[in-house]
């Protein structure tokens, strides 16, 4: 597995694009696919698409292309999905609940396996098929249920409290939607998503025109 | 504003990081910042810093750091914040309401101006303030209310149509969080965010540990 530690952030980036438009292929029955064909679908050059593939392995071949199946196992292995990653929402607002009924998530063998909630009215519900917990029982319930990534998003001022109690519980991944910048040990890989940066990146370029 | 243009995309992608952190730090009273101190909060490298920020302009004093109103002012000019961009949603599933409700779209001078769905049970209902309108009212109220950028939270099968309206009334900016890829003139700009993105990176990491 060597070489796949060598791969950019921005491939790793890529990679669950052209996994999930080659899902999409696949479903249209299509068995093989050109690098010019991907990328108009996903909207990156072909030459982006053969240069991020030729950096784990040799896929499809010259002049034919790619061949769909083993394309999608082969970044599916890499991107390490399909293990039942067990995942635990933190905080039920609007956004908590978008996330926890998200379809994609369960397609890429990620498993709801617990929610989390202050709100004594929204504990004991259900969302996504799965049980609103206390936040009280956060350590608790996610070190019994073998959590493996944790979902923030509760208000900034609680996050961090919320990261420390993931870690406590074990929890080795982190994906914050909470407008605050988190601080945890090495080991820990945390991914933080700021909704206002596609706005802004939107807003710089029409601001040009 | 020439110099502008030259700025790289991942520049772009972290000065709206900067900005929300440096209207942190002015809040808490401070009037000057390091590079360092900006680093940490953000977690990226003061050299980072210093190469994003003396990529549009000189700011702050060697040795004793920027200056936090200015670089406020300077970077959100840049972004072409504040010249209160309307925006309209799309969508009102769990995922438009949370974005409808927000709050850092208003701080960077995003005006929700109009909301739409196809149910009509939400039609007429107030959401971040704002009616929703029916869908098939989308062309109309677009450009009567002088909609800039559309926000694109209905299903994937729907999204096309969404974008093709949206374009049709005259909005130049479409932001696409529907699981599919949009086409969408040249002169319009398309940002797409995939929430598997973030949750797939951490897998990628969680199984090299």
């Amino acid at each position: 597995m060597k070489e796949h530690i060598v791969i950019s952030k921005a491939t790793i980036d890529r990679l669950p694009l052209y996994f999930r438009t080659l899902r999409l292929v696949q479903q249209e029955g299509t068995e093989i696919i050109s690098s010019e064909e991907l990328g108009r679908r996903i909207g990156v050059t072909p030459e982006q698409i053969r240069k991020d593939l030729a950096s784990f392995g040799e896929f499809g071949k010259k002049g034919v292309g790619y061949f769909v199946r083993e394309l999608i196992r082969n970044i599916g292995e890499i991107l390490g999905l399909h293990r039942n990653w067990n995942i635990a929402i933190v905080g039920v607002g609007h956004l908590g609940w978008a996330l926890a009924n998200y379809k994609n998530f369960a397609s890429l063998g990620f498993n709801l396996a617990a929610v989390f909630d202050v709100d004594p009215a929204k504990v004991g519900q259900l969302i996504g098929g799965v049980e609103i917990y206390s936040i009280d029982r956060l350590e608790e319930v996610a070190r019994e249920r073998n959590i493996h990534i944790g979902v923030i998003t509760v208000p900034a001022e609680s996050a961090q409290e919320v990261a420390d109690k993931l870690v406590a519980a074990g929890v080795r991944g982190i994906w914050n939607f909470a407008p605050i910048k988190l601080n945890v040990a090495d080991n820990v890989r945390l991914v933080s998503e700021d909704l206002s940066v596609g706005l802004s990146s939107i807003s710089y370029y029409l601001s040009r025109q």
